[in-house]
């Protein structure tokens, strides 16, 4: 691994009481080119600007997938990363499905560990603070021809995350605009299906709505995901999450939900999530919760859904009677070491000293 | 506009008859960069790099769309672009759905206008030769959030195209992959449409394939596109194509292949056309012709279909006898200014004196 530190470092005018989500990025970021059949050295340069001309592929034919994960830091300064295979993974099966190389889950976790240690000064603590970090795969050949891209950078960049209260939202159950098609990229994380989502997003909002749930393309009759979240319904007591498919992103949130879910013997069913079934049940009043959850917040509380002119509201429960919020705490205090990880779940970022 | 030519142009060292598509690039290219809730001043500068961090929202969450087009240079040396208000109003449509600001039709107009005229040297002249242009709109900000970016790049880069011979290739109809869900984005030249499409295409590849023919998601019973390009079907002599619909992209070249076939009163049927009616016209002989149509390479005619584990070929016909040959004559003959153009399609490309 090539180290190459900022000479420049930003981090001592970082104000960890004061920043701004998503564009406070730290001093240094992970890039690794692939050329030629394969991945060349992993290297950490100072955050900035890489040079690629308008015909560069990744924006061309979007050939480019992502990750988001979090690093945690607990009262006495040790970091951990959350479920970080999960990611190295994931960015695979997403990467294989847009005919993009596999990047080593050897060189992911080198260059996450490395990055998140050198620049853990950056990760703020207290509740809800983490380091919100984004791997990323991008086809980087300059060439006007619509086929797969020789070349790809690998990538690692960070920004540091505020702790924010998600006040709870209003989400249209879409009945004309989907995020995946059968036999499409619905289950990985590419980038494209997030453009594709920002137009009828907008659209929900100017119905006044916050986001969207999305139902499956064909008959608009089941639940798929909720905004960039996967989503959970209660009804009575017991929980229902639609199982994923090549149509659902597997979140690594909603599968750590279902496992503390089972801890705490709660029912879950994982299948199909009917909108009949949902709106029936707010209908006649045994349908408690729907959230959201997904790394960026956690859990996001449902207070209202929106099904076709009608706008149904939610019951407003206290957190000892939310599923939902009980199992965010049970999930939020494994990943910032309050609480025992029998999943071994956490894994900590070692200082090392880099010999440069 | 802002003009600022190369002093290191390319030009004499370009040989029209020995060159590689797609990576050998024009002297300049355009830009106009997109802030601040407007778009800033039109930019002509020499092809190369900008700077972006992999933080670049373009390649984060594939808000990108982009055109294909061609300019064409007659013996005379006039140059024509063919239907380019066509290309100027597409990716627009590309960029409303993806939540990009749309790029007002004169700025479009004067970029590729100005771009063709400077850089007219670079078209090669011959049957088949052309300029291939790439007008591209794409997100710039740098920031971590899956929301829509508040920074864009237009640019137009383009390179020499080779008249190339497209031999008869075999297309599988494809019974499981898809490029488009109903309420998703196929109509519009959206960046991530392409990259879903290359692993589908790799595994029909590897089944002895050159391409797919895309089906409907839901059923696979209806055809939609094959490969990047429209399709059509002869049966008999009546010619099918798929209506356009929110699923299937507006081709330039299927609508002047529309308007030519009309022209020879030629019948024409546009609509649903079923896999089920192609296999059994396949069956009794009357399937005469299958055949794509784009840009790139006007009419690619198929002599195979796989369906299911089936092979099924397809007629040899003529010259003479082909519709797919002798519409693409006709439509080249118009871009190329060898035959009369009633239809107004041909834009001079004017040569211009520019003040530098
Ligand atoms: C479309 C989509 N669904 C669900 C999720 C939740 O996945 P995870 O829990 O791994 O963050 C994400 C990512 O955050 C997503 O982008
Ligand atoms: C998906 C798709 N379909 C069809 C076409 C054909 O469109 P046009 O004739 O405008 O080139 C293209 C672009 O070439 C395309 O990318």
């Amino acid at each position: 691994m090539i180290i190459q530190k900022s000479s420049n470092p930003r981090i001592s005018s970082f104000d960890p009481t004061s920043f701004s989500f998503g564009n406070t990025f730290i001093d240094h970021m992970i890039i690794c080119e692939y050329n030629n059949g394969k991945w060349g050295d992993l290297q950490l340069v100072p955050y900035g600007p890489i040079g690629f001309t308008p015909a560069m592929m990744g924006v061309n034919y979007g050939q480019a997938c992502f990750e988001g994960m979090k690093a945690y830091k607990d009262k006495d300064g040790k970091v951990f990363l959350f479920r970080p295979e999960k990611n190295a993974e994931r960015i695979n099966k997403s990467a294989k499905r847009l005919a993009i190389p596999e990047i080593p889950k050897e060189i992911f976790m080198e260059g996450l560990k490395t990055l998140v240690d050198i620049d853990r000064d950056w990760i703020p603590h207290g509740e809800g603070m983490s380091l919100y970090i984004r791997p990323l795969l991008f086809a980087t050949e300059e060439a006007l021809k619509a086929r797969v891209s020789e070349k790809y950078l690998f990538a690692i960049v960070a920004t540091p995350a505020k702790s924010y209260y998600a006040a709870p939202v209003s989400v249209k159950i879409s009945d004309h605009y989907s995020r995946s098609a059968n036999g499409g990229v619905g289950f990985a994380k590419a980038a494209g299906n997030y453009a594709a989502s920002f137009y009828p997003t907008q659209l929900a909002i100017e119905e006044g709505y916050d986001q969207i749930i999305w139902t499956d393309d064909s008959t608009h009759e089941y639940f798929e995901e909720s905004g960039t979240m996967n989503v959970f319904v209660r009804i009575n007591d017991t929980i229902y999450t639609p199982k994923t498919s090549e149509k659902i992103l597997d979140g690594v949130t909603r599968d750590s939900f279902l496992q503390l879910a089972k801890r705490r013997n709660l029912e879950v069913v994982v299948g199909d999530v009917k909108v009949s079934d949902v709106i029936a049940a707010q209908r006649n009043e045994t349908l408690k919760e729907v959230w959201g959850v997904g790394t960026a917040v956690v859990t996001s509380i449902f207070e209202a859904l929106g099904y076709n002119d009608e706008h149904l509201l939610l019951p407003k429960l206290s957190e000892e009677e939310s599923f939902a919020a009980m199992l965010k705490k049970d999930l939020t205090d494994i990943q910032t070491n309050q609480a025992e990880d029998p999943f071994g779940w956490r894994v900590l970022v070692e200082e090392q000293v880099y010999d440069l």
